[in-house]
This record gives structure tokens, sequence and C-alpha cells, in this order.
């Protein structure tokens, strides 16, 4: 692999879906957070997997910005009309590939094999990796307790005032290998952390000390485009969780947090004048139109970072 | 308890909306196969309670004559795009039911009481038991092999030639201790045997000595009505399995394989002429409509078992 590509939610999916059409699957991997996986109702359901999945093959949904097209949501109706736990909307279409996952977890393949198969079946030819075959689970401490990432996010709508934010497991399980072999070879060219959730979608992978050690001692540049434009998020609740954990809601914070694994910084063009106060000699700052919102937007930004790598 | 039915598949659940209709929830309860039971996808799916819950809820399926009514096939055609397997049809609002029997038994509820919590969300008030809240599974073994049941019957659509039916279990474990209550109950005015499928639907009750002992030590009398009309199954391989197992089609054939465990037996108008050479000394044996095309079929049919067994 020449590029590692980091991502978690629809934002990291949107900037993956430019890369997957910029470069070959020989030539980028995907890596990708798996802290918000969770067991529900029996099935191991893996947002950002889904997502990435849904993205690069096209089947993602355009309405609701999650999820998959042409969905339909029988079974979770029936399910509330039963008296089952209906928080978490499942569509139809999308519980096929909980319910495959599921059983050849069960069978005893990997998530990263389960992930090979189901990306295979969509049609997709690029490889991506969960952050770990083990469980990492995000979990987030907030005023009135603890939640379990997806109760956080989907059942109390991100609502409870975030104090903590904390990935069981990150000490004691391994990242999957094949990412740490592409950190480590010479070969590697960049890595780029998409503009995901900094706190929920790129931390857990950060809070596995074989990941952080080995992106630290990566040879490549890392560069990151930040997920907050002019302040806010562009979807999500990062802004609201900065203000939470008493950081300023703007894209140098979102720079300072990710310290020194970082090389390159791309802002949005909207955030110009922050980029000569982000910079500093270890740190490069560029901008850059970072809101996708067209095909041709997401390949403009793949472009613009592979460029900027190789300016490091 | 005034009386017991016991029912397996489609033909049963007509007999036993029909005793539903003119019997109170206090009178009767229903005796449920769950020979058929299996786990599929990760799924426990238990085809002949879902029937019965189906048909006395309103809920079944008319133009399928299996499932549920206003079903679509969203997850099972997506699953099947995505190379999983899909032969055995799991329509998306039916899914319900079986993730949520799934999970209540993964967290340690019984078959009898996930079965009543199922049927009291779907507004029935009657009482169905499993035949048993331990794994008894049926076993068809054929010309070309053994079969589990549904791989059988769904699968290869009943085309191997059967041999023989096991029931493995059905010695180690024990009926539901609430219908051998009921049975040894001196309140009891009768068992009826739902025209089922003998060999596939009974069989797997009268397999577990201590239900087979239970019925023969009952002083209530038991009826059954014949799933042979005029040498033909209403519906299913009943005819077929008994051509194949060297046995004659026709009403008199059930009534020897029930033996003396019947007082009664109620065969279908157009088989009058048999009535008098299947009845003898111990088994009295009438006609009447047995076809059930109407929710009246099914309650004149009803009156006429309850009738009957008050005259033996």
């Amino acid at each position: 692999m020449r590029y590692l590509a980091i991502t978690g939610g629809v934002g990291g999916a949107k900037l993956a879906l430019g890369l997957s059409r910029v470069l070959e699957p020989s030539e980028v991997g995907f890596v990708v957070n798996t802290g918000d996986d969770f067991e529900h109702l029996g099935l191991h359901v893996s947002p950002d997997l889904d997502t990435l999945m849904y993205t690069l093959s096209g089947l993602s949904n355009p309405d609701t910005g999650w999820g998959r097209v042409n969905e339909s949501w029988h079974f979770i109706e029936t399910l509330r009309d039963l008296g089952g736990e209906s928080w978490f909307n499942l569509g139809d279409r999308d519980l096929a590939v909980h319910v495959l996952r599921s059983g050849w977890l069960r069978e005893g393949l990997g998530l990263d094999a389960v992930t090979a198969r189901l990306f295979r079946a969509v049609g997709i030819e690029h490889t991506a990796w969960p952050m770990s075959n083990d469980r990492v689970a995000t979990r987030v401490v907030c005023d009135d307790g603890e939640y379990a990432f997806q109760h956080y996010f989907v059942r109390e709508r991100c609502a409870p005032r975030v104090r903590r934010i904390l990935f069981d497991g990150a000490t004691r399980e391994c990242p999957h290998p094949a990412v740490l072999d592409a950190l480590a070879d010479p070969g590697l060219e960049g890595v780029i952390i998409c503009p995901s959730n900094p706190f929920l979608s790129v931390d857990p992978l950060l809070a596995m000390p074989a990941m952080r050690e080995a992106l630290d001692a990566c040879r490549a540049p890392v560069v990151a485009i930040s997920p907050i434009v002019g302040g806010e998020a562009i979807k999500g609740p990062t802004a609201k969780i900065m203000d939470e954990l008493g950081l300023p809601q703007d894209a140098g914070a979102v720079a300072r947090h990710y310290g020194a694994l970082l090389d390159g910084y791309i802002v949005d063009a909207c955030d110009r004048a922050l980029a000569p106060r982000i910079a500093h000699e270890k740190l490069a700052v560029i901008d850059a139109q970072t809101v996708m919102r067209t095909l041709d937007d997401r390949i403009n930004l793949a472009h613009t970072a592979l460029n900027f790598l190789h300016t490091l």
C-alpha cells in the first residue's frame, strides 16, 4: 500500500470514496474505527464498517445520510409492536449484513475476513481493515452516568453532557496486524486521517498503544483534514463534544488534539485565516474546500490530500 | 383446562382457531409440535408455534398459506445477494419474531415463557405450550441420506423418499409439565388431535415416553381428525410419506397409526363409507365436513369434535 486512510463515520467515508476513485485497490487501504461496534438483538453491528461499505459501493442512503438505499423498516416496526428494543433503527436490507456478519463471526471468522467477504459481495475491490479484530468499545462518561457508545449516540441522541470518553479494551487488544505492517513498510507514502470525529472515530484507534507507536514510528507523513469548518461540525456532535470537553470549537483545537502525530493539516477554505496560527515548524497547514457535497468534491479533496502529502 | 388440542402445522392451526372461537381461554390449551424448530442464521425458528400464533391472531398470510400477512422480503433478497443461505424464506416482519424469541431464549427464558410473551403481544388470550421446553428435533431418514427436518421439508421440498422419521432427544427430554398436569387433571374432558401430519407434527410429541404415558393414562377421551380426505392430504406431504412408509393412503391407516391412543376418530364426509371399517369396539368413528375453507367450517368442526368427545 502506498497510502493508509483512517476513517470513522459519514464524513470519513466521503473522503474514502474520493480516494477510492483516484487510487487503485493496491494503492490505498482503509483503517476503520470499530469502537462503535456493539452487540444488539444478538447481532454484531459495525456501524463504521457498514458506512464505508455502503459509501464505497454506492449503496448508501442519500436521504437519511446513513444506512442503505431503498431501505424498508418492516422488521423494526414489527419488533416495536411486539415490545422489542427498537431504539436502534435496523432496516430490512441492512439487517442482512448484520445477520451474515454475526453468523460468520460465530463460525470463527475474524472481523477482517467477514469485512472482506461483505465488501467483495457488494463489489468493492479496495481493502478495509477493522482497526482491530478484537473488541475495543467506546464508552462515554457523561454528567448523568456512563453510556455504551450507541446508547449515547443513538438512543440518547448525544444529548448528555460528555465529561470523558473511554475505550474499553484499547490497552489490552491489538491493532490489526496488516495495519501495523503497512505503517512499518518503507514503501508507504502517507497516512490520511479523514475528517471524522477525532474523539469518537479516531481516538479509539489511537488509544491502542501499538497503533499509536506505529503511527509515531511511521516514516511517511501523516495529514489530517479538519472536521470542524467555520467553528461547526458538518455532521454529528464533534463541536458539541469539544465544547463539553472544554476545548475551543475550531479547527486549531483538532490539530492540537492530534498533536505531534501530524505532519500536515488541511483546514477548510473558510478557515484560511486560521492556518498561519495553527501551523508551526513541525506542522504544515493548507486550506482547501473540505465540505464534500458532490463526488467531484470528494475526488478533489483526495487529490489535495495526496498532493499535500508529497510536499511534506 | 377442560380440553387439550394437539396441533402442528397449518391444518392443525385451522381447527385450533375454531376451538378458540368456541372455548374460553380457561377452557382449552394448545400443545404445539416443536420438532420442526431449528437454529438458522443464528435464530431460533419455531414454525408451528408461529403458525398457531399467526392463525389465532388473524395475522396469517392468506396468499401463501404460511407466514405473516403484509409481508415483505427485502431481508432475504439482500441476504441472497450477499451470498447468504437463503433457502428458508424469512419475511421482514416474521424476522422480528425470530429475533425476539432468540434474544429472550438467550436471556434464559424458557420457550414456554417466550411463547406466552409473543402470543400476548399479538393479542392472543388462549394458552399454547411448546410440547417441550427442551430440544426434540425431527430428522428424516431418506433413500439418499438423513435430513434435518427443515432441510427435508423446505430446502428439498419433501422430494427425497422417506424411509424413517427420527426424533432426536425425544427419549431424553421432558414434555412440558403443564401438559402432563393437564392430562392428569380429573377435570379434563377431552383431548383433540388436530388434523395435522401424524408422522411429522404429532409423532414428535408421542415419541416422548412421558407424553405417551400421560396420554395413555388420561381418563378423558382422545379424538383425532383425519388429515387424509379421499385418499389425499389437504396440504403437505402426508399422503406421499404414507406411501413411502408402505402405508395405504387413506383415513384408516392414520387411525391405525394412532392405535390404542384414540377413543374416537372423525373422517371427512367423503370418506363416510370407510367409517364402519375403521371403527372397532374401542374406537368410535363419525364423519363430518373436515375440510376447513371458512371460519365457519373451523367453528363447525370444533363443535363437532367437542360434541363427539362428550359421547365417548
